[in-house]
């Protein structure tokens, strides 16, 4: 376990959510958020939260859309151990269950509405971090096709795969969908209007059978470059990360 | 082959091009213009247009950059006699052989620096065109992953696939992608800013290793909706429709 001494207590959605995390080593910073608010959940919908870290993504989720039922998959203990405590002094229930997505222990062999995954980045071309827990959550070698099967297998159906990563892994993300993960649709995160997108985020549905969309991308900053310290959020980046709005009319309306 | 009197003679790159093209049936607009602009080929460069139609992407690339060495495959007699037509009017040469990608022709197995195509749409939501010619131009059968792959093994080691085609056959190519094409980048183009893209041109290098890339959207069209019969085009979609410029920057430089 993390000694408290180790960790930092961060406002996530303006101080609606605070977390719990490793003062070094993996630390949720916008991706989770943006997950979280990608993920078309409603109240009394069940949601698997793949790799679930500190807890940032399922809880960011549960502070967005109240009523929904938490679970999180977590390989590392100390993470594990954050996220239960995070979901417990966020007054949000959640089961955290310690194990592996490529032998998803039995406590979370059910059917879920949605499953969401943030994967650690594998930067192939980085030398090692000095810091073991950061070193596992960036470099843990899981596949990305493993993370898309692994949450197809835990989906029911109709329900929904919403997932955000690196650019560079979309291809094997989109070769690992199984043929009854459909309507698949790819979200291009950029960080300023005319940039490449470093990430994306996907998402797809059991049983759907709409063609593929790639969607206008989102844009994060304002203005052509980054503005020293000085906050640049787009106005819709700023709803999202900050007041917790809903990400998913960027997925259009017909799903 | 086409009676005369069913043929139009259309202006392209301002009049740099004339092409004779039926005047019903599968007609080049502007896709086969931004595919010749994509394609990074240079003055002494051999290029490989897989069903090349009436020749309308090869003989935008051949006016593009002089000096390029023009090859073209096409399945149906009627528009590889066109493409031919087409070719010896514009002053450019180029060898149009007719037969079928999943069965190269003899007279096109070697080795080519670039392979540019712009797959017919399959749409298979709608209803079948009474037209005959236009229907196979629309809906043949050979899948995409067919046109990946019989591109991929007529590229020599280090030259370029450049394909457009509709964006949801996006996933089904970049699986296709054999593991030799590498270095693969896709550009979205949206007819307006923020609007979903419907087509996109796909880039990889046989060899390459770099990282997928998903680009920035190239824009096509000024505002935010139909604008009447006014032509509307941003000036950088100008610059390539009417005045032959190379789109290979939106790629970025190192490739």
């Amino acid at each position: 376990m993390f000694p408290d001494d180790a960790l930092t207590d961060d406002k996530f959605l303006m101080g609606r959510l605070r977390l719990l995390q490793p003062a070094r080593g993996y630390r949720a910073a916008t991706d989770p958020v943006l997950l979280a608010a990608a993920c078309p959940a409603r109240a009394g919908e069940s949601v698997l939260d793949l790799g679930c870290g500190a807890g940032a993504a399922a809880l960011c989720l549960g502070a967005r859309v109240p009523g929904v039922v938490l679970a999180g998959l977590e390989v590392q203990p100390e993470y594990a151990d954050l996220a239960r405590r995070n979901s417990e002094r966020n007054g949000m229930a959640m089961e955290v269950v310690e194990g592996d997505l490529t032998a998803m222990p039995r406590a979370l062999r059910r059917d879920f509405d949605h499953v969401i995954a943030n994967p650690p980045y594998y930067d192939a071309g980085g030398s090692p971090s000095p810091v073991a827990a950061r070193d596992r959550a960036l470099r843990v070698a899981t596949p990305i096709a493993a993370w898309v099967a692994a949450a197809g297998a835990r989906l029911r159906p109709g329900g929904w795969l919403t997932m955000i990563f690196a650019t560079p892994c979309l291809p094997e993300a989109l070769a690992a969908l199984p043929p009854k993960l459909g309507s698949a649709m790819v979200l291009p995160l950029e960080p300023r209007s005319g940039r490449a997108p470093p990430r994306v985020i996907l998402q797809a549905r059991k049983g759907g059978r709409a063609a593929f969309r790639l969607l206008a991308p989102f844009t994060l900053h304002e203005g052509p470059s980054h503005d020293g310290d000085r906050e640049s959020y787009t106005q819709a980046a700023n709803d999202v990360l900050r007041n917790g709005a809903d990400l998913s009319a960027a997925f259009g309306r017909d799903r």
